[in-house]
């Protein structure tokens, strides 16, 4: 008999799904049973990915085939399956949700369809209409470092929203301070003028053939994106912070594409207008908040995060600073966008679900 | 009779002295006489850099010999030269320069040292001390598209101090906007909230023998450094937007190493708090400001700067946004860091001070 | 009045063609009249191509309307052009080239369409058929350092089949070895021995929306493709050498891609069995075939090609070695694949057509 | 107690040992008790690698404390070990090991010192005098796949050489079908045709700090080196062939630089004159060589092998071409340089050696 946990992966041909295929193939408790993909149905796994040769040997399917087929002996296919990931375009996940959550199915999504709990936000950013309220009120958002609780009372079988890679990145750098600002009440604090510089690696912008992400165009380049408030993870990211803080925050926020493969870094800035504020102080925060933490680090004084040292892992690398002459904390965070902000957090999430040790297989 | 200006480089196997040699020894009015390089003394230039292999015969010579000895017939080699680029490490130009000033030879100095009017910041942060205090009091900060009138000037043979990578991109993207701030005397901006946050490639770390500039600590690697307001570009932009401003103006300034070999992106983010202001009026100023310039363009609107753009041109792109709701004006700017970062500007203000056409051979 | 040679680049939003733009639009003595791109027509090039913001003003067009239609007075827009380049997919210029030809007008084709003299061979590798002949029957391969004498009699408007990237770099590093043992007919060589590995940068497989072009998919990743004799260029290799030594050859090719944008290295082998030829013989064959041209360079004793030394140019460096031990010669060779490769190749063509310095504007 | 078993790295802050302590330090049955770096002696290794943060609490000490000293009860520090990873510049290992195997302290060397059984073949290449002659005599060479039954047996502690990165991927690629040939006695395999092209990742020049090995150097940049028979690395293959075929064999082995991090491509040119050889033949040589194994997989038909496939694994890739114009079999591989190339081929060897199962940890 066996015992392992059955997932399958709705989407799994794009580099998140891909992620997710790596690290659950090697987990010792789990088994993928299903791997979706449209583009691919039919075709070998590891012919689309040849990494998998002699690894993998699951056929791709068609999402629809997974979720809503039935054996000859009448029983849904997706019956036998613990746990489905959703690494597909957002929109998709929303219509399938709500009768897996009915069958005692776990649900992590990796697109942003739970990501919200203010639904009009979400159909505003993304365009999509939601009829699926009672599902998404019970959404739990999957940052684990701050949610560990609510993620591992998922008995009931919640969704789980796994958070976007930029909003990751920058709630690991932000959060501690924005926390510890709203709890003491530090005045000196300048809500507004929060600024968020991100850089993240090529993979982020997904596996689409798009003549735009050709290697000979982004290679030897960098360049900023939706600048001026265009970015989906903005909402996300002022959503968790005002709850968070009980605060209204209008968060800047810059997105870059740097020439790497994977890597997210993220460098923030925060006015704090009190002379007794120092660097000690901010360290002491962040040593707090994340001394007890398995994958996320503040860093020893001196050292700077840089994407190549958490790459291939669900670590998060942080650094403080405090300007004294500008009055300005800077935070930078360095994760793998695929990992941590993506995939390796989504395992976690499982890990957790499942009561397994949360760093299993990662 | 060979009527080409005759130009000495001093410091030609770095990075920026090899783009000077790349572009001078194609330009029609120049002709590179001596090329000093401490390290490769003795050596064919080509040796080095096998790139000009059948295009520069020179070798390399000790500096000293360039800039002290003499011919045969009793006469100093340097006499016999227009103009000295210097690209060498700090502290070293300046121990030269009063005496070539003195003989009527042109300087273009690449280093720091006669970015400063004020010395006692350069020896505050440079950590050298200054003895030529009158030769720097009439050092010209060869930014042209800002001080072209003093470069056309500079007949009489003063030094041009060539301004820093990060900084000439960052007064690019500012400039402008503090320029017609301080003019209008605009209440709503907000002068210490300047924060420029500089992505540069690998090359501006300059061409040494260290561990962390290896290709596989720098590949696939995104990372800052000098956090907090530490780099010595800080002084250099807080002097020139003081002067342009005649304001105290203190910058946060949050500099990065990004995977690539070549440009600089700059992304510079201003609180303006005036319900008037928007993206119009930003637009408008900085058409206003580069409608005649022939390097430095604002590109369409839905145009974003990208390095690999401007890579090997001494060009500058700029674009600017602004988040109303959050009340940012963000102004980006890409150049190559050893272009128009670099030696590209150097030659630029070199046709000037020769009378050639600002563009020849860039 | 403008003495200016009038150009048409038909598929101008390649890599190829994009690089043509970039050379002719800094050459003295040419004007570009019409950029075509179907997919583009209608858009400002510089929206394409940011990079010639402030450089180039003209709008994309469809080819057939350069090609094909009249001005209000009647007269062929084509009529008043000098030397079309066609930088597009194969089988598309040789229904255009005859005509043009019969005009007077000059054609310098990038694609392979003019590479064969035997149009069987053509027809067997590119699958189209060919009814021009006679126009293909004076075609003159433009690889300049062998034809230089048919390139330069091309008065009567012949068009000019450009080569190969990687044809180019293997006759560069072959050419005179094989040559000169054709001439001396040298029994010892083998061959059909001839190893041909090259190494190409990821622009040579063009500007494609394709998934296996993506950043994410080839960066980081070195692999072979085409391999045991698939590759194209290999007829168009046969057939020169064929044509050069009076042999039959038959040549091992094996391409593979490199992560990076621009270059092409190519490593050769031939079997030499003759105690009497050494590394010295081959030297003074390549310094004897190379020593008059300005863009092939045997480099120095002790240096290896890099794609770096010669990217951005139209330059050509070669090395030789005889492994004595296994009788081997090895020739390898490094060009810009877009220049010496392409573009670069097409306009050193195209001024020699026009009588112009062969180097004027590279 | 403590059942895992203790591992000593001497060299560990070179690629290869980072690479041993990224295994290592997730392997559920081994400890790392001694990380060895001159260089780094008194620092913390994730200061000097800070992925370790937070994982390896471990500090550098030199060499000779580990493989010298005793503790205060008089015991050689060394004894508590079970076995040692040399991860050292070459000719050092030599000197350590007679002493450490007979104490019976296992030892996998990755330096070159224990690869050849003639030792004035590793003294004319490598330059050292060697007076341990029993021990070598007794040295396993480390391939796994072609000397299984060797490792295995090596309870009584001999040490095992662990072979070079291009070699380990050539004897992948070429070793069956030498084999067979040998084996079968084929004629019309010649011998001395044999070439080998690779293509290795710039992680393999180790990490040094030398000009030539800078990011701004290599990146964008494909270059051979060592060409004409220099490589150290023939006469480990040649010997090793000559072993597995009991002929003389002369190698052309040409490598190159190739810009990435990681990752090892080798394409190999055999001639085989024979109408009845096919690809077809040439592939059950291989499907049947590398049916049974692990980490080497035989791709499907149609896939090539690619780097980015292999990297940050233990795996390699192969896949084998007959081109029957040239009658010329080509066979390719793709391996990590620093996993199956060195570490992990050291890991495997290690878990072989203490009866694990040969993929544990990998």
């Amino acid at each position: 008999m066996n015992s392992k946990k059955q997932i399958a992966i709705i989407g799994s041909t794009g580099y998140t799904g891909a992620t997710l295929v790596r690290i659950l193939s090697a987990h010792p408790q789990v088994e993928i049973k299903y791997l979706s993909s449209n583009q691919y149905a039919g075709q070998k796994y590891s012919s689309v990915f040849p990494e998998f040769t002699g690894r993998v040997d699951l056929e791709c399917v068609n999402a629809d085939v997974i979720l809503e087929s039935r054996s000859d002996s009448g029983i849904q296919l997706i019956d036998s399956v613990d746990l489905v990931f959703f690494a597909t375009p957002n929109g998709l996940a929303k219509d399938y949700v709500p009768s897996l959550i009915a069958k005692g199915i776990h649900v992590v999504d990796l697109s942003a369809d739970y990501r919200f709990k203010d639904l009009s936000t979400y159909e505003t950013w993304y365009g999509f209409k939601r009829d699926d309220k009672d599902t998404n009120a019970k959404a739990i958002y999957g940052l684990v470092e701050f949610n560990r609780k609510q993620v591992n009372s998922n008995s009931s079988g919640s969704v789980i929203g796994n958070p976007g890679c930029y909003t990751t990145s920058s709630i690991l750098a932000l959060g501690p301070l924005l926390k510890y600002a709203a709890e003491k009440d530090i005045e000196s604090i300048d809500w507004n003028s929060i600024i968020i510089d991100g850089k993240s690696a090529i993979s982020g912008a997904g596996r689409k053939a798009e003549t735009q992400l050709l290697y000979t165009e982004l290679n030897e380049s960098c360049s900023p994106y939706n600048l001026g408030g265009k970015h989906r993870h903005i909402p996300e990211l002022e959503e968790f912070f005002n709850d968070l803080c009980k605060k209204e925050i209008n968060l800047t926020f810059s997105p870059h594409l740097v020439p790497m493969s994977y890597g997210l870094l993220t460098t923030c800035y925060v006015s704090v207008k009190d002379p007794q504020f120092t660097e000690k102080t901010l360290r002491e925060i962040y040593q707090k908040a994340y001394q007890c933490e398995y994958f996320v680090h503040l860093l020893d004084e001196g050292v700077y995060p840089k994407t190549l040292s958490v790459v291939g892992t669900n670590n998060a690398h942080v650094q403080v600073f405090y300007d004294a002459k500008t009055q300005k904390a800077i935070i930078t965070s360095a994760i793998d966008n695929l990992y941590k902000g993506a995939a390796g957090q989504a395992v976690q999430n499982m890990n957790l679900v499942f009561g397994f040790d949360e760093n299993l297989s990662l």
